[in-house]
């Protein structure tokens, strides 16, 4: 640390890249919830487009995005911003919507808490319940910023609308955001409720069912007050957050929505028949509503699977902390070519374990 | 203001971009000191290239284009990070190092007192002498981080290294942070005195001389014990700033030097031949080292000058604050084709105003 840093940051804790990206050349990686598919051929040639005039500043309002996005969602532009990555958009979140702190599940996007330490954001981490949200969990917040993944992350389950409803009636004084990153593989969005809950801030990303992580694209949909709060705060901060190929690249998958819908089609698939697969190995394999599977296997640890696959070159993610996770593994749904290979190395692993 | 909204924001003042990139087809833009030529054709190509792995996160560290820049100042990698446009440097700067407050000129890039004022950094705004940094006024800032643009914008002029020396030396307990978006048009770098000075920060971006504004990238260059700290502080708010198209951009703009050197050459001409017809029609011209002309009429006022321009669908940057430099326009250097026309169209405003 050197001695011109402020003092408030001197114990930071980032957030840890080092098992998602690192180099790992001939590795599977089913640790990253990226998608396997590469982006829409549409998206190739509107970047290559959008790099002729880099020149020249970048749309700072993304107005082409907003439009379609509002058109899609039958929302005004005006309720949406867009974020570099959904990070940023929480980020802002954190920043300037947290005076009276915030409250969100202990097992959750760990973001979420890196966020509140580094903004001084006093926090609650709210049990969950067999792995799930109880919106009765969340009745004595007193006016804290409330964050639920849906669905949630790690764990792969969603919540239904009405239990997302009940926390939305019962927090009035709250801000309410439904981070929907995995929204896509099989929950119900809370977007239909916006009409209806001024409190509601909805946070969506082109990373995961639009093929775009490499690009950083995110957005939120609220009320148009609260959306020119963080327009205010983004034009503020960084006026042209979003730069041009990334635009271009948003709007083209945007374009091409079969292209999407196949992906997401191919991954629930494949998520299906890789659960089934886990579970006559004897793992127990929570419901997924999101493109990874949250498993835990009957007699071999989390750790032990974990650090078996990566000897074989085969990445998935192991979380030890908290312990109650730490026999679990995050395995994100890749190619069928890969979930092949990745169920033939795991059921030599098992059946290794009984011998 | 939603109800939400942090308190202490409740008066932002955001950065202006209303008249730097509203859709202005047909408009002359000589407003917002973009460059007038396109990307390197290797930009093009990489873009595309990177545009097919798009599903997959891109690298946190930038650590090809580290390397790239490490070699072309002799640094090492780890004194380098990268922001999202010099802009989210800044913005890190604003937020993690001015514990002790911030001191800059009183004319200069506007963006240091939005940040400073969002970040409730107490700053003080040191008046320029001549339009010219004068070292002795930064001589009892009390260990506030001090920002100096150089070349200076709006002013286009540059400082001698040896005076940003004085600076450094009188304040060892200062972080003294060189904004050098301009440098390449013609002012010299202070990357010679890093190895020299722990409190020292240079902050670059592609967006001028490297056709890259679209892009949004910038880095800075300092201390490895200060770079540490910036590093720390991007990885807990925004691991993956710098999108994966961005950072091909860059490093393709990297390997064609040629290109951007020709660039620069073309526009220090222009620049050259603009000024003295400027100055055959009673203006007076600062002394430039940018992309820009910062200049004043004998006898018509800034304002007019800026309307009469506006009337035939040219567009330059007038500042009504303040009072100072009201008189004065700047003017960016753009294409012989443009600034034929800007010089023609001139020549009648300054005729008419005449008769």
């Amino acid at each position: 640390m050197s001695k011109f840093l402020h003092t408030k940051y001197d114990s930071l804790t980032p957030y840890d890249t080092s098992g998602e990206v690192e180099s790992m050349k001939g590795y599977i990686r089913l640790n990253t919830n990226e998608s396997p598919f590469p982006p829409s051929p549409k998206v190739m040639s509107a970047v290559l487009e959008a790099s002729r005039g880099l020149n020249y500043y970048c749309d700072p309002e993304c107005s082409q995005l907003a439009a379609k996005i509002a058109e899609m969602f039958s929302l005004k532009p005006s309720q949406i911003v867009f974020g570099n990555g959904s990070d940023e958009i929480l980020n802002f979140l954190f920043m300037a919507f947290c005076e009276k702190g915030a409250a969100f599940p202990n097992i959750t996007y760990s973001f979420y808490k890196i966020l509140a330490k580094f903004h001084g954001v006093d926090y609650i981490p709210v049990p969950l319940k067999n792995f799930r949200v109880d919106p009765s969990y969340y009745k004595n917040v007193k006016g804290r910023t409330i964050f639920l993944a849906n669905p949630n992350a790690p764990t792969s389950l969603a919540m239904p609308l009405s239990e997302i409803e009940e926390i939305l009636t019962s927090n009035p004084e709250s801000l309410v955001v439904v981070d929907e990153a995995y929204v896509d593989f099989g929950a119900d969005s809370a977007v239909t409720l916006l009409p209806k809950y001024g409190n509601l801030v909805i946070t969506r990303t082109f990373s995961k069912s639009r093929s775009l992580a490499g690009a950083r694209l995110g957005w939120c949909m609220t009320s148009e007050e609260t959306a020119a709060d963080m327009r205010n705060i983004k034009n503020t901060l960084t006026p042209y957050n979003i730069n041009a190929m990334t635009q271009a690249a948003g709007l083209a998958s945007l374009d091409d929505e079969e292209y999407t819908r196949k992906n997401i089609d191919m991954i629930r698939m494949i998520r299906g028949n890789t659960k089934s697969r886990l579970q006559e190995m004897e793992f127990e394999v929570l419901d997924s509503s999101t493109n990874f599977l949250f498993a835990k296997h009957e007699t071999i640890s989390g750790e032990e699977i974990f650090s078996s696959l990566k000897k074989y070159r085969i990445m998935i993610r192991h979380f030890s902390n908290p312990p109650a996770i730490s026999d679990y593994n995050r395995i994100t749904v890749g190619t069928p070519e890969q979930m092949q290979i990745f169920l033939e190395i795991m059921r030599g692993i098992t059946k290794n374990a009984k011998q």
